[in-house]
């Protein structure tokens, strides 16, 4: 099976991402998407995309959506890169920032595409075990490394850190990249955006797919001084030029221009997610404090991994992963509150035989 | 400046695409983009993929767009990996299939990021030089080697080579992969597809950039056994779990199954381009054969750096490269009819001036 396979890639494990049912119809809680469409304005720029320009080359800069960034971040367009989704826009920084030999440091219980990332491209990394509770333990990244990569909030605690944490670890680390990887803060955490200007070695990554309703449109970017955002040009020019298609880069700008939606759209999140946490607190759940559009949950009595099956027998997606420390959680993301209405009891009904 | 870069990306030397001018209006035959417009179905596609599902993950496995190659090609879907332009198509094939130490053979003069790659993922390569008219030294590609790559047709020269050649390469070459890049071939070539059943080393990577009018929308993909692309499935899910967007997706398998409307804009592509290779070479150029959807052209007399600023000041963008061997030719894509008038119009204007 694996004749012709370069030596690289013979022992790789690929990330695995949450199902996508393409039949049957769930109540879809398993991938942290946003429950609420784009904005109008979104689908209407897209639909306005739809035309004989398609036949052209996208511009490979991105030009107008960086403007539209660098005005709602109050940064500079060298200050943005942008890229086809956040997962693209990570793997560009590993492969900017870190060098084979240095050692990467990040949370053993974060976003599994990390070590992915590491292997993928011959790096070093070590796994620094989030305390009893998942949160982070800064002491252990303030020894100096190759790189730091950190997600506020992190997932699929929902944990947030706060910014003097992470000015912390910018000043131990100040001869490495550091990383925020921010594909939820707009759920509730503190954006590092701040710390820009202040700490050359800032990176700080974000995603259109949560917080902006476009998953499906792959639309992910990176701020950091022009310096490191020169190092992702590079890398994305010697690896796809256009990595954004006229659709996506028509569709995300008038995202972001639209202000006001997101933020409604972000409020009502957050509104159902803290009345979510309570309920599931009255049914004897643990839940771990979120600045995320997901919770994370368990229960001394309830395996999760039975309640997986069971809200799936039910027509409920939700993610569970068979890792230590973390098997018998559930992250469950937030969708409308009819949705968070439908989980909750039936969480409640399954959680009721074995109690 | 490159503070914080990664040792293996501070030498490194990124492809330069084509212009992609934004204010001033151009006959642009400088990027091999397809003069005509997408197919109305596949506009309609795209207008109607802008609705709510964007909040929504695409189907990582592209299954409905790889369906509809399969039946194309008459292939399985698991013989088609589908990426985002087949620039990050063959840059996973790069890291899918070669390995470091193992030298990866090339032309001299052909598709420029084939070097650019290899340095990217630290390989080592040859380039084997043309022979004098540009054709394919296929003797040079039989001593076994760590992968081959062979753009068929060659691009900037536009130049075929018979499936007996690939076939030849194919078999001395039996322990490496070969890469055919046919990202032109339905302009004029033989297609390697053919070829698939009988060699398991074999991988052709298309585009649907150029004869499917769709530069703007980032598709490309790659074709092989099931071993083959599996290899390219581990890569990708590696990299980035979701690289076509819904829009793209959806948009590309109206496209592959519009059948009729691209070969009749195929069709008109290959008149204008014989016409005008006949009417070049009255106005005393050498014109390649070209199986392709640009000519490649050289003038005696009429210096082509010179060529390539006169047609600039006059509105009309072509292709040139300042390297050995080619730096008196011109790559010119074909456009409409009229645009291909004005094009040979103005540049016998020029050429006037040295005869």
């Amino acid at each position: 099976m694996k004749e012709f396979w370069s030596d690289r890639i013979r022992d790789m494990v690929p990330y695995t991402p949450g199902e996508q049912p393409r039949d049957r119809k769930f109540i879809k809680l398993n991938t942290n998407e946003n429950p609420y469409p784009p904005s109008d304005g979104t689908l209407a720029a897209i639909r306005d995309a739809a035309g004989a320009e398609l036949r052209r080359y996208p511009d490979p800069e991105c030009t107008a959506l960086r403007e539209a960034l660098a005005a709602f971040h109050g940064l500079t367009p060298e200050q943005i890169f942008v890229g086809n989704g956040s997962d693209e826009v990570l793997a560009f920084c590993f492969q900017a920032f870190f060098t084979p030999g240095r050692t990467v440091l990040f949370p053993d219980i974060t976003y599994s595409f990390y070590p992915v990332y590491a292997s993928l491209f011959g790096q070093d990394y070590r796994e620094i075990p989030l305390d009893g509770d998942f949160g982070l333990p800064v002491e252990a990244f303030l020894g100096g490394s190759g790189g730091v990569v950190i997600a506020n909030p992190n997932a699929p605690t929902g944990r947030d850190i706060p910014l003097s944490d992470i000015r912390r670890i910018l000043e131990a680390n100040s001869e490495a990249a550091v990383l925020v990887d921010e594909a939820y803060v707009d759920f509730g955490a503190q954006s590092a955006v701040e710390l820009i200007g202040g700490y050359p070695n800032l990176v700080v990554v974000r995603t259109m797919s949560k917080s902006r309703s476009l998953a499906g449109l792959r639309v992910g970017y990176a701020m950091g001084n022009a310096g490191l955002i020169a190092a992702l040009n590079c890398v994305k020019n010697s690896f796809n030029s256009y990595t954004l298609d006229r659709v996506a880069q028509a569709g995300a700008e008038a995202s972001v221009r639209d202000a006001d939606y997101f933020r409604a759209v972000v409020a009502r999140v957050v509104r159902t997610r803290d009345a979510a946490a309570a309920r599931l607190k009255e049914l004897g759940f643990r839940v771990y404090d979120s600045a995320a559009n997901f919770l994370f949950i368990s229960h001394d009595k309830a395996p999760a991994r039975e309640l997986l099956s069971g809200l799936r027998e039910r027509g409920i997606l939700v993610r569970w992963w068979d890792k230590p420390r973390i098997d018998n959680c559930l992250r469950v993301t937030i969708g409308t509150d009819g949705e968070m209405e439908t989980f909750c009891r039936v969480i409640g009904e399954l959680v009721g035989a074995y109690t």
